[in-house]
């Protein structure tokens, strides 16, 4: 409980204290699910790149980072238009102290990483303005549920990350399509998030394809081929592979909301194994309410924040972060409570600034 | 030892005993790495399709048909011209009895199985006698050094097992390039081997791209590059990045002796942790001589084969495994083996034999 009180901040204590037991001094595994959709290159949607087009490669580059120090497939590390550098800085400093051993999981990009993935779809997602979002969304599912069956006999517990740039984008619109009043819930990368630009696209998507809200109520898939992106459909697929074999720790902020809405269409039993792992920036965050859109889909699930305190920062990139920029990615806050918890508290939360700024002065050389 | 006397041949008892032990009653994990060849193509070269160009779809039928019990990527299931069945229906009865988990690795196909599958290349290997024939040997081999250290940490020992027609042929090139005298001791899946037109294949290669035996003796990797398959390339990564830590069990024939010949180049301390487990066809095959092979690598290094007897099968199509036709392949020894030491004799070789049996009933239904 000291530890709780040290670290933590969450909704429901009993529930979140319970379901971290559950991790403590066990043999975890990481997966981090990566996709791309094109929703992500409408200007104004993402802070993950400058140039629409560099979020091809932002998921691909967080990858190369964690695993190399450095990017492949791109010059430099991907860091928003104000230098703020990506949140796997956090998740590489977490890991590397941690030892917990990670697989990337494809689920469809433009931009492969230059390093070994589990694939599980060939392209990415398509912009939910305009096009059926992710035609292939049911093959990527039944793909991603053979993977969790059999991952879950190699771990005591899993945590589940992800990047894909435009992603809040899509949690908001698949939670609207399962019929869930999430408008101003979902959080934004960006400091200002773009609420009005986002449900003009989210409605011109669905008066295109003629979706009504809540059309996709019983239909998970479909609200994700409609309206989501690849990680949607991975992600779920994982969990419902896994089907509560092992506890799952959902590494994210609103868009792990969104999981655990489809994942409640499909097979709502399954939500008792499973919590969501974030930050500070997330839970504390004034323009969206990831506790209030939660309860809206079950009221009793843990959202379980690392409060992270960047202010003492020693540079601006960092401190940027408790401005409400960027506030989570990579898994970075379920990655850090983890690692905290696997390690039974042979490092501690100091330790894993120190791993950062560290993992910050090597990038900016 | 009772069970070593009534299942086992091999060829040094005290080593192969002490190797066995370390899999008794333990966590195992199989891998099946699969990749293509264009050198399959050759006329006369393999037995995993009757029209050349099938042998683009064996591995990946292989992976289906061990999923699901049928394929998606063909009609039916791989099967010799004589209607003899893949190796995978033994291997296939092995995991369902043991429940082994299991991940599909793509080393480079040019068909891709519609599962989950572990990403390392793109595109199949070339003809060795025309051209250079791994071109991408070195990101392959990487990519599996980076999946090997990671996938150690999940279990307690690994099995390895291939799928790729034509996998004879380059691994007599391979051996060749790396200086040892492997004509006339590399099997093949033909009932005859095909030792002539081999050698006219190899020699050939070796003189359009102005290589002469041995000279590649320090370098595995450009040996791959030059006259090997993809398969190697991802099965000598992954066993470099295991890097001794688990026992690892290299599940088939002749195939795998050229992986220990690549490995032993790398790095030859990492072989005492590693076997061979193959089939007894194999073992005892009149047309190739793997005991005096491995000899010439290493003279301390066990080949365990499981003493199958297929000769009271019910069906010609499974005894046809008696006159030394396909032999080997999907891991079919080596996962035979791991399933019986896994549970601890709690299922027999009679439980596989009826399992075989009954999935040869469903094939042929």
């Amino acid at each position: 409980m000291e530890f709780f009180s040290k670290y933590i901040l969450s909704n429901h204590k009993e529930i979140a204290v319970n379901f971290l037991n559950s991790f403590k001094n066990k043999k975890s595994l990481a997966l981090f699910v990566i996709g791309n959709t094109e929703t992500a290159k409408i200007k104004g949607i993402s802070a993950a790149g400058e140039n629409p087009n560099i979020t091809d490669y932002t998921p691909a580059a967080d990858m190369e980072y964690l695993q190399f120090g450095k990017c492949i497939c791109i010059d430099g590390v991907p860091i928003t238009p104000d230098g703020i550098p990506t949140p796997a800085i956090i998740t590489k400093a977490a890991l590397s102290l941690s030892h917990i051993p990670y697989f990337v999981v494809n689920s469809g990009t433009n931009v492969q990483p230059q390093l070994p993935f589990i694939h599980l779809g060939d392209y990415g997602g398509k912009n939910i303005s305009k096009e059926i979002a992710v035609g292939n969304a049911e093959q990527i599912y039944e793909k991603a549920k053979i993977f969790g069956k059999m991952i879950s006999t190699t771990t005591d517990n899993l945590i589940i990350g992800e990047s894909i740039a435009g992603g809040t984008t899509t949690a908001l619109s698949v939670l609207l399509s399962l019929g869930y009043d999430a408008y101003g819930k979902v959080s934004s990368s960006l400091k200002k998030n773009p609420l009005e630009l986002k449900k003009e696209i989210i409605e011109e998507g669905f008066s295109s394809k003629k979706i009504q809200k809540g059309n996709f109520k019983e239909n998970p898939i479909g609200a994700i081929k409609n309206m989501g992106d690849p990680i949607q459909a991975a992600i779920l697929g994982i969990c419902v592979g896994v089907n509560s074999k092992i506890p799952i720790l959902l590494a994210g902020g609103t868009q792990m909301v969104a999981i655990t809405a489809l994942i409640k269409a499909k097979n709502p039993a399954l939500l008792e194994k499973i919590a969501i792992g974030t930050t500070k920036w997330i839970f504390e965050d004034k323009t969206s309410d990831i506790c209030g859109l939660m309860n809206e889909i079950d009221s009793n699930f843990p959202i379980i924040a690392i409060n992270f305190d960047f202010s003492k920062m020693e540079h601006i990139g960092l401190q940027a972060y408790e401005t409400g920029i960027v506030k989570e990615g990579v898994g970075a806050g379920g990655i850090t409570l983890a690692s905290l918890l696997t390690c039974n508290e042979k490092i501690t939360l100091e330790n894993i600034y120190e791993e950062i700024l560290k993992n910050y002065n090597e990038l900016i050389k």
